[in-house]
């Protein structure tokens, strides 16, 4: 289905969007709960409003915009947010937003009618509260209101304050008469770029187990001090790194990653044999069982390797998620949609996480992922064409057109 | 031969030493050409003349003193530094030159006539101008003036004018009137003291060729980004971090050396895959093939690995040393020396470089180690013990004792 009411005004849209804490090198900074997040917010309104859709806030400061009145009906949701992390891009949220309202056009423009809730959310990134997703787990009640409290923003804020004078209800059950959530969000990756396709249907979102491990070995004179009597431990966190890398590719038909993203050496020093090194560890996945394989295959490595150099180590469990399956059947829906659409197209699983995990408890969840430029995303280089977010609105679109009484 | 004279003399000059850069928490800062080390200099010359020796200074600043009148003859040099590091131990140098006086007090308590001059060098530390053994290459007019004149303190003033200003005569050939060069100094690392030795007979000093590595691959999300797909440079840095250990490993044989004492990784969170780190690597030996083996298998290895795993390198060659061979019927005789005493002796290289470096185009040259509590040096709980340092003494004593007239 070709669009016929949408393409301008998504480019406008984000031509509004683009101002809003944009950096002088490009890029922008929207932190959650910032005058630029409700600058967003405020664009979002008024231009749905413009469109004539009924428009309203909860408590929590999410916005919303619905093309039926207000009588009790179920609708579908699409849903994303439009907060980013310091230094970001303009699409890691915004797309799924802006395709709410492009799939309602559309929609209109056809007279079809299928009653939609656009919503967007607040601070989806941890960025500033070192909390993700606040505002779709504050909607549907899944986060710990101890969480909420201790919460502080980079501005030493307390979120809890922010909230209060928001007008926040605090820890109580919201309305959720949705009868199925669909998110579209740029990838974040390469693998559709990679794979020259032009959507993914996602399946499950990976859930993150985090550790710090702390190497502890002897800093010595690099050269004055042999071979055979050191305890070096950046030559033993490399041999753990490599170990953790074995376990993930181990397990990457289960769509499992291991990653060290983070090294701290110490002395640093170019005359120093290492003395003590710290690594942060992220291991995810999809399959729970996938999971611990990695997890229990990295703990076995680091005994080993640390025993057989004599370097003490300590290995603290951080935050550990569980993944999140989406609903098969609406999946399989979507996928259709893409085919029937002549899009290329594949199931896949997001490794990153998004508003759309809090969802599978209470309807039938999906998302479309678009492909943005090089993988790159939480970047002020973040990129994604028009043609890309239009394809992923047209497969929301063919397949809600498909529900049309 | 026990010690008679010098006991209390060599811990009262160590107390007299403590205070000057003395931190809170221990240790000193004493840089080269700062007024800490003129205090060192001034306390060595004044504890020098009040045991009756002469003293002068030459015209870069290094200070002497003499057992015999100024007649032309030839002696025998003891010599170290008195600078430190930036909050380095109060032994790294100072026990030489406290060596040299005390001998000189131990002959003469003996009656023994054979003349000494003890040196205290200059800026022996690269700490404040990036420039090692300053005082002993001046001296020897071995180093290239056009380093001297670029080189900046750490608070921005030219060495050039620091030396001008001290009365510096300039790129001339000065006297080396000198049988023989001998310098005690700390070991700096482990190997006496895990081998529980008293003294070690320095061979030769090791020469270090110095690389910076850089490894471009690509940064991604560590979530979103499937192994197969991964450019992750810090896994690449772990296997060539590997490569470099095994190459030194294997040449540990000829006292070779390998270290990567630097990382950085770029960006560093625990959320992304790593897409640039540098590394920096040191390579230290006695024996230059072997030193050319270690480094001919860093490049293959660097080259083999980057390719295997699609990563951009760019290894850059700094700092490359020859070498110095000491004098080896020096050395034996030495060694012997501390056999007669009795004292646990083993020959060794010197990993670090040491004024001792400047004098085998002069005359012969030799070191005496002592072991340093832990191997620690270079910081403040750098610690040796007064019998430790007297072991030392007593070697270079015994040797010279058997040149007496």
């Amino acid at each position: 289905m070709e669009l016929i009411a949408s393409k301008e005004k998504l480019r406008k849209l984000f031509a509004e969007f683009a101002p809003i804490g944009a950096l002088p090198g490009g890029g922008n900074t929207r932190l959650g709960y910032s005058p630029e997040e409700d600058a967003m917010h405020r664009v979002f309104v008024s231009t749905a409003e413009e469109l004539g859709y009924r428009t309203w806030k909860d408590d929590i400061g999410n916005s919303y915009a619905a093309n039926f009145p207000d009588d009790g009906r179920k609708s579908t949701v699409i849903a994303s947010h439009l907060d980013s992390v310091v230094e970001g891009g303009p699409f890691d949220g915004p797309v799924g937003v802006a395709a709410g309202l492009m799939v309602m056009e559309e929609l209109k423009a056809r007279g079809l009618e299928v009653p939609v809730t656009v919503i967007a959310f607040r601070c989806e990134e941890s960025a500033n509260f070192k909390l993700a997703t606040l505002g779709s787990e504050l909607l549907t009640n899944q986060i710990s209101m101890e969480l909420v409290n201790k919460a502080v923003g980079r501005d030493g804020t307390p979120l809890r304050q922010i909230l209060d004078s928001r007008g926040y209800l605090g820890d109580i059950r919201r309305e959720l008469p949705y009868e199925r959530y669909i998110e579209m969000h740029i990838e974040q990756a390469r693998v559709l770029e990679a794979a020259g396709e032009d959507v993914g249907i996602v399946t499950a979102i990976a859930a993150a187990h985090r550790f710090t491990l702390t190497l502890t070995g002897m800093a010595d004179h690099s050269g004055a001090t042999p071979m055979g009597i050191r305890r070096d431990a950046l030559t033993c966190a490399s041999e753990i790194i490599l170990a953790i890398e074995a376990a993930g590719r181990r397990e990457a038909g289960n769509s499992s990653v291991a990653t060290v993203g983070f090294i701290e050496n110490k002395p640093n020093i170019i005359n120093a044999v290492p003395g003590k090194v710290t690594l942060q560890i992220d291991i995810r996945g999809i399959d729970s069982a996938s999971i611990e394989r990695v997890e229990s295959e990295m703990k076995a490595k680091v005994s080993e390797i640390c025993e057989a150099r004599n370097i003490g180590f300590d290995l603290v469990t951080g935050d550990c998620k569980t993944p999140v399956s989406l609903d098969a059947a609406l999946a399989d829906e979507l996928y259709e949609a893409a085919k029937a659409e002549g899009l290329k197209c594949r199931k896949m699983p997001s490794g990153a996480g998004h508003d759309a995990m809090m969802f599978p408890p209470f309807c039938p969840t999906a998302m479309v992922f678009i492909p943005c430029r090089d993988g790159i995303s939480h970047n002020v280089a973040e990129h994604t064409e028009f043609e890309q977010m239009e394809a992923g609105i047209r497969v929301i679109l063919r397949y809600l057109s498909g529900l049309a009484e």
